[in-house]
């Protein structure tokens, strides 16, 4: 039996949701093919899409580890899978790519060996490869890739589960598109944690807060303005736009030319856009484009509506 | 003309809110009853219900700060008010005392000047008053006063006015009850102020940015399960409890006898519970009192549906 499951890109830490909120897009998605085999163990057989730069040792490969993850948990004995990872999501982008890697080999692992699983009980694998890519098992890229639409990473630890995190899924108007835009620099992770405080001064806090009850309300009553203006950060941007080449000009240039409101995906150096519309998102992403090439940086521009479905997964 | 103004006790800092979120209880009411005079200027008649304790100084007084301020902003040469101000609210409790007493007399005072005036043109008198009561303009209490409901204050800094804030009205399912229960002990804004730490920690931060996405959607589903569960604080309640004795009996009170959650209403002392009628509030309340007397303290009890319509006004 063989299956193909694919996982699309995600904007985390969208707007004032530093580490809470995660927004699913249709495209660009990682695809991975996987068939049951007897070898007890999860195979990597080929990895493409990449240009050779992830590892293929499957346990330093976040689609291996979610396979591994899911086999372990969910498998019986003699149970193993061999996979065809494909990269269809830019690496080092600020948009989920290891997260995508990682949702889709668990999708397509669980199809074959624990079909009835809700795709909620899959997300701890995937934390797990997030752990290994990120040295955190956060979830704000794995779980709207997994599940679609705009989710809130709520944590809820427990003695038995310190990590525990509540996935909750957030009110979406219809219609949102967004324009994501990735100049030609090179963001470490690494980096864009270290330049975050590890305190966050009181009043930013509260500024942080109130963007996200206005955030929220805006999407769940459809007023778009006020989602816009809502589409503030003053706990990672500040510290965190340094590292994007002209962050400032772009976020004007979107936002000039008709986007809701702009900020950085993930860790970056993509910046995204929220628009109404395809035609407008386009038009963003282009002008976007634009600025980032005015500072010398070619850009990779993505445009794709929000994906309310998630990952998938079919049989062949 | 003489009209009667009236203005309820509000829930500042509700859950993961600190200094965004407010809630506008229907009671206990402030009253405010002003006529027009010729004098060009504020006089303070009386004030009952106080004990005493209040200024009767009108430039002292959060009700004659009020009003003048609109009739500063908004009345005609010799234009003046006469104001008689009666306390229903318990001084120095958490519900917004000071700020029902502002929002009273500025709608009465409106009422008399410039009745064209909607509601939200009258917050920045009542702001002026919160900042000679505490020290800060912050609209957290006076804003739901005044208009109702629960509102989120969005800080808007521009440079004409670095103190703007937007008021957001947020989503509230019907039949939100409130059981808030004043024990008999003091706290001194300024302790309250004096307790919490100038910067937050990160995971805290996003702790509560997390609760108040999940509260604000559990809101606008009307799933209260989930409003309860995010009725949690990271970034005051931890520092603040310690001034309520036996702040943690009484919130497990509050939640083992039905509530959905519970918190500290404003700076405290008042503990405050969310329940989904008026019986099940009242067994809270009772509860949480009791709890309180079991530590040597009487405690006033408070039941009130949430009042959408905010503060208002009747000519006489």
């Amino acid at each position: 039996m063989r299956v193909k499951a694919s996982a699309a890109a995600s904007v985390s830490n969208l707007g004032p949701g530093y580490d809470v909120l995660g927004l699913c897009l249709e495209v660009p998605r990682d695809e991975v093919l996987a068939e049951l085999t007897q070898s007890g163990k999860v195979e990597l057989v080929e990895v493409s899409g990449d240009e050779g730069r992830l590892p293929r040792v499957v346990s330093e490969n976040c689609a291996g580890i979610a396979a591994q993850e899911i086999l372990k948990r969910f498998g019986t004995p003699g149970q193993g899978v061999r996979l065809w990872l494909h990269k269809g999501l830019p690496l080092g982008s600020g948009l989920g790519s290891s997260g995508a890697s990682a949702v889709a080999a668990a999708l397509a692992t669980a199809r074959l060996i624990c079909p009835e699983r809700p795709k909620r009980d899959l997300l701890f694998a995937c934390r797990e490869a997030e752990r290994f890519a990120t040295g955190s098992p956060h979830p704000d890229n794995v779980a709207p890739s997994l599940l679609g639409g705009l989710v809130a990473c709520v944590a809820r630890p427990t003695p038995e589960e310190p990590e525990g995190v509540e996935i909750v899924d957030l009110p979406l108007p219809p219609g949102l598109w967004i324009a994501a835009v990735k100049p030609n620099v090179e963001v470490r992770t690494a980096d864009a944690r270290a330049v975050l405080p590890k305190e966050i001064p009181m009043s930013d806090v509260v500024a942080n807060l109130g963007a996200m009850a206005s955030l929220v309300a805006g999407l769940a009553s459809g007023d778009m303005a006020q989602v816009g203006r809502s589409l503030i950060d003053r706990i990672a941007t500040p510290y965190r736009s340094s590292l994007i080449p002209g962050y400032e000009d772009v976020v004007s240039a979107a936002c000039d030319s008709g986007a809701l409101g702009a900020g950085i995906s993930g860790s970056g150096p993509t910046v995204f856009a929220l628009t109404v519309s395809k035609e407008v998102a386009e038009s963003v992403a282009s002008r976007m484009a634009e600025t980032f090439r005015g500072q010398g940086h070619e850009a990779l521009t993505i445009v794709g509506a929000v994906d309310l479905g998630g990952a998938q997964v079919e049989v062949l």
